[in-house]
């Protein structure tokens, strides 16, 4: 077989066989084939796309070129959820002890932030004590103890998306709907969960800014799921404002347990109790959706959620009494509030440039070996539509250097719009996507 | 400058700046920019195409990435002629003399064969002595000295030309309009000619396959030759059948020198003598079309032709006797007739099929470093609409080698078509091109 056939197949809009994308994944993997076919290739991904067949080949490909998770030891159906990444989205660590408290199995791989996103394991990681490097046997033993665990991506895992996805950084190919969905598919396929859902945000803060395109890579990675025997639900949820009201790692831990504990912003915490009803149904846990949102909701009333997260914690060696006593959470040197002159109602909120500016503070990582500042970020007052009265702020810093804290000042100002009147509220949930159903709300 | 920023750029279909192209070919060259980065770029500009100003940009930087031949100390017009490479094309061989027995100074850099096509270098080095390296100095004496001289292109010329087609050759990019203009005339640039006549083949034998395709080449080239002051016309040839009636490196000097004394297959005549005139015209010899035409013909029935090339032979070193005697070129050691069972008329000759068949008998390179045959080819006794009497030949085949012999015997027989009514011949030059019209025939 030729390389440089395979590459001109795809330029010319033809479908690849099995045998000839296996020759070209394999082949890339094994350093057989070199970078500059390779960058071509997704090159002409990019303008061709791929045929579902092609799809699931490439992402079997890929999900089996390194370790491949046997959760089979774990009874039951266990569920996995992926964020396309967010601001103030801190969903997943709401959502792992609230759907383990209603008997969902969830045997979790989280990433670390990713450029202004947040990410679970740096999250976790401001527990003091918390441990998210667990062996296999450990990973399995503590979902089967307390219902949940959550540990980072093991460095064995598809090893192939890792070297195409460090090529595609560099050659302008990584905004393609088809080489996306195919990545982080492979990813949740090889962490071995029977069934998935998908959580694709769209807007300022996301990385895709359009609606449609959002909705597009939902589909092909249920899609994808769908025809792999690992069945995929997708929600598009809006991301041009943050998601909850706390951006930075301990803060968002704190934000987690607010919402656990039945208080936390609404839009934050009717998404999770939409994703746990879903992850409820699809684990067969509960059988109508209404019945599974008031179990979640009595979860949380009823203090279950909050208990296992406490459980969570401990079984990885964190100390579960941040939960009551957040001062034991890495503490700000510097603090410094924004507020309004006069009653004012949020009219925008830019979550990018809110993500960027919590990355500057050292929320997250501007390259790869930086090490992250646990304490930093931003409290929001309220999203669009919040009315803030005279005097009374909108935001706060958290901050560990005052030249930081300075910039940060003026670059959350600037991403906040204020309106004398009224601004509606904007809702969150744009659509989801089943594999026989497209939902728009 | 980002690299994947202009790769982006590309992509997404923008127009490149003067400095973003810099940037890229530049790089590129120098080894700053590596080869996946490139690679993605053809890529994308495979899907994009380029703009008027950006092919000549491009064009610009890739002749100026290494010496730009000064033809300045040669007195007169200089024309250049360009084949994109054919069957039984011999036409430079021809042109060259004839061109420079009516007054035209032609300072020709060619190239060698290239897969099936002939190339003029490894044609002339079949004549005994003929020295196709020169220096520049050596060059331009030889011009100087008898009107015109034919060395092979010089390795300091076009190095960015080199890297980049080295790439596309082995990323699926060689075949992008854009592509093969720029390259074909970063080349002609650098070579020095004020004005250039190129000819595209299209059909089976060409690298392009479909007339459309060739008509936009031929007029791409036209665009940046007019754009960078160097006038450019551009003839759109048939290569569905072999041009002339011999293939092979001594054989076509054989049909060289016989269309020089006036005999020779009239399609390549024609060509010749067409081309010749143009170049007439656009050296300033000859003001009119007619009259350029009519001393072409004078000048070969009149013998000036033939001595302009023993001339040419004798000044680089080569035996001017092969003229008058063919048996000092290459002999083949093996010869065989295909002939006709009863009379027939010729329906169609492959000219790929033929081109790959003397390639196989040793006339052409499969790979760089095979040295070349010169004895060995095929001759034909007519083209498409001539009749082969009963027992008389339509093909002879000349090898070295038995076994090669018989595949060439084989190969030979499925190229020709028959039948058993007459057949019409075929026009050459389907369109001719220059910077204000497409006259097509």
């Amino acid at each position: 077989m030729l390389v440089t056939e395979i590459i001109r197949k795809k330029r010319d809009g033809d479908i690849l066989s099995k045998e000839e994308l296996e020759f070209i994944v394999n082949g890339y993997v094994k350093g057989e084939i070199p970078d500059y076919q390779m960058s071509a290739f997704l090159m002409a991904i990019y303008f061709r796309g791929m045929s579902k067949e092609e799809l699931v080949e490439f992402t079997m490909l890929m999900a089996k070129s390194g370790k491949m998770v046997d959760l089979g030891s774990i009874e039951g159906v266990k569920v996995d959820k992926h964020s396309s990444g967010g601001i103030a989205d801190t969903t997943t660590l709401v959502l792992i002890p609230l759907a383990a408290s209603c008997g969902v199995k969830v045997a979790k791989m989280s990433g670390r932030g990713l450029s202004h996103t947040g990410g679970t394991i740096d999250k976790l990681e401001s527990i003091p004590g918390f441990k998210t490097e667990l062996s296999e046997d450990e990973f399995i033993e503590a979902v089967n103890k307390v219902g949940a665990a959550i540990v980072g991506q093991s460095e064995s895992l598809v090893p192939a998306d890792k070297k195409i996805y460090a090529l595609r950084d560099v050659t302008a190919t990584v905004e393609s709907i088809p080489l996306i969905a195919s990545s982080i598919m492979s990813k949740k396929i090889a962490a071995g969960s029977d069934k998935i859902i998908l959580d694709v945000k769209f807007g300022k803060g996301a990385f895709m800014k359009e609606y449609e395109k959002a909705k597009e890579l939902a589909n092909t990675m249920v899609e994808i799921g769908t025809l792999v025997g690992r069945e995929t639900i997708a929600y598009v949820t809006d991301m041009n404002q943050p998601l909850g009201l706390m951006i930075g790692n301990a803060l968002e831990v704190i934000e987690a347990i607010e919402v656990l504990k039945g208080r936390g912003h609404e839009d934050l915490k009717n998404l999770c109790i939409e994703f746990a009803s879903e992850m409820m149904i699809m684990a067969g846990v509960e059988k109508e959706k209404k019945l599974a949102q008031e179990r979640a909701i009595e979860s949380i009333e009823k203090g279950y959620a909050l208990e296992k997260f406490k459980e969570i914690i401990k079984n990885q060696g964190g100390n579960p009494e941040i939960v009551d006593n957040y001062s034991l959470l890495p503490q700000a040197k510097y603090t410094y509030e924004l507020k309004c002159d006069e009653d004012m109602y949020i009219k925008d909120i830019d979550a990018l440039k809110l993500g960027l500016c919590a990355l500057k503070l050292g929320a997250g990582r501007q390259r790869k070996e930086d090490k992250i500042d646990y304490a930093v970020g931003i409290q929001l007052f309220g999203k669009i539509g919040h009315k803030i009265a005279k005097n009374m702020p909108f935001a706060k810093i958290y901050a560990n250097d005052e030249k930081r804290l300075e910039e940060a000042i003026s670059d959350v100002k600037t991403a906040f719009e204020f309106s004398k009147r009224p601004v509606p509220k904007r809702k969150v949930i744009f659509a989801k996507i089943t594999k026989d159903n497209v939902f728009e709300f």
